[in-house]
């Protein structure tokens, strides 16, 4: 939960005037999203969504991220379209800060999943990497492969406060992963970051993928694995194989996976699991204490890893 | 910013068909509030706001607040409006809390007070005080003159943490206000938390009052203390007698004040001000090391009782 930015009411109208989209009526901080500012605003016309970018992101990066908006949008993605303003910018300044204005998706994330919705996630991802097969912009993963062992190096010396045991395990998990990390798998655009609170539903149908602030370029299949680590694990952190094959089934449906693909599923899914289990890591030791958003247990993603070394091919997850 | 109980899609989707107002299209978590959770949602009919209730609010008091919501709305005051479901309860229960949806106000609250508001503030009040006058309810000021002492001794041992004089110079004021806190001042409906960002503005013009939590019985003329302290001290901390005379002058135009009320507006100003000194005290004293909602300076409030207790009459406040 997040608004790190406070917008006067003065500066919000004014920069409501840039666009064609009414007057303003009403403009609420929206407790979602730690990335960004984000204000729920609501004009004389519609109901749209204003994010200011912060720290975290780099602005370097806003153009690929506004621009895979923008196209997404425009092949039926149901994403966030950006605005533009008079001037033709959807890019724009405010209050010190990068600011955009998206259209505002209806819908719901699911705080329980349920079988049907992980077959709509797979339709869905299908649909996103393939309108994103001809997206013109390029960015590297930064939180990939290359970047882990940097990332774990900044919580290396304090990894035992959270677990005795995690050092070792993380230190031999690197070293199996860089010896194994595929390669040649196909490559796009990926989400990269598809966790349910970027997925909303109506009713059971798959209604918007929001959230692009991780897309970048990887391997289509490495997206897959963060989906199968993010919706199929129950709280009690056992595997929901069932869940995993109505997913990889609606995918494939759309888009048959080679054979490589399908055999590198596991050892994607513990790369996947390395990247969110260090982020959180990182995040749970430099929380100042008694911070009010408490951060996520990184032991969860242990958990997972171990479920994934012990899956010896692609009937682990459900796929005959 | 909160949003202290999470709801999920299926709780919010039943709770929300015990109403007639239509299919929920979407909520969203609002990061304003400080004592509960509150949801902006949408349905196919229109916006709402949906209200948890958190600890910090007695359930007992619920329908005090509710029934005057109802009341004040059914006097043209622009208010949140507590929608009733099927059966006719306003107050319900979701996710394990009491709960209740409004009606979502246009406007925004305004981070740069000028004249033009505090006019409209003045007049607004009035107009909210006229309608209280025959609500049938009845609540006790728990942060009132009684309330102060032992409010101040939850915080008393560690007050020199703050500043070294302020224990003494709490104590020196509160035995000032016990002695010549006024009686028999004209009683009535108070809101007791006029803050700015309780106060939503179109434009220049008064578009709606929130946040009805504090409503208590109490002197009418300790609102306007309470406004004065919350409206018209400028960020260094100085005076405005200029924005102090357009809300009183506003305010007297529709009802006029005795001369006792009047002669009492400079302990009443210290009276409020102690009131949010203790409390923002206490809050300081009590808020974890590294909290992310920082909370707020309470020698600001000593700032504004040094001052009130400068003034001599009606005069200081600008009135004639």
């Amino acid at each position: 939960m997040a608004v790190y930015t406070e917008v006067s009411d003065e500066e919000m109208r004014s920069f409501i005037a840039e666009y064609d989209i009414g007057d303003l009526v009403s403009a609420k901080g929206i407790a979602e999203g730690v990335e960004n500012s984000n204000y729920l605003i609501r004009t004389t016309r519609d109901s749209y969504i204003l994010t200011l970018y912060e720290k975290r992101v780099r602005e370097e990066d806003l153009p690929f991220f506004l621009g895979l908006m923008d196209h997404l949008s425009s092949r039926d993605i149901p994403c966030p379209e950006p605005l533009r303003g008079r001037d033709g910018e959807a890019l724009r300044r405010l209050a010190g800060r990068p600011a955009a204005i998206i259209t505002f998706l209806e819908g719901m994330w699911t705080r329980k999943v349920r079988g049907v919705h992980c077959a709509e996630l797979g339709q869905g991802l299908a649909h996103f990497h393939a309108a994103g097969a001809d997206f013109p912009l390029y960015r590297a993963n930064a939180l990939g492969p290359d970047g882990w062992r940097p990332l774990y190096e900044m919580s290396a010396e304090r990894a035992h406060e959270v677990d005795p045991n995690l050092g070792p395990l993380i230190e031999d998990e690197l070293d199996a992963l860089e010896a194994d990390w595929p390669t040649g798998l196909p490559e796009g655009l990926i989400h990269a970051d598809l966790f349910p609170d970027n997925v909303f539903f109506m009713g059971d149908r798959l209604s918007g993928l929001i959230d692009f602030y991780f897309a970048c370029n990887d391997f289509l299949a490495y997206d897959l694995a963060i989906c199968l680590n993010a919706w199929c694990f129950e709280r009690d952190r056992s595997f929901n194989i069932t869940k995993a094959r109505q997913f990889l089934d609606a995918y494939t449906g759309e888009r048959p996976m080679t054979a490589a693909e399908l055999e590198a599923l596991p050892i994607l899914c513990r790369g996947a699991a390395m990247r969110f289990l260090l982020t959180r890591l990182y995040d749970w030791l430099n929380c100042p204490p008694g911070a009010l958003v408490k951060p996520k247990d990184p032991l969860e993603y242990v958990a997972y890893l171990q479920f994934h070394r012990g899956v010896e091919g692609r009937s682990g997850y459900g796929l005959g």
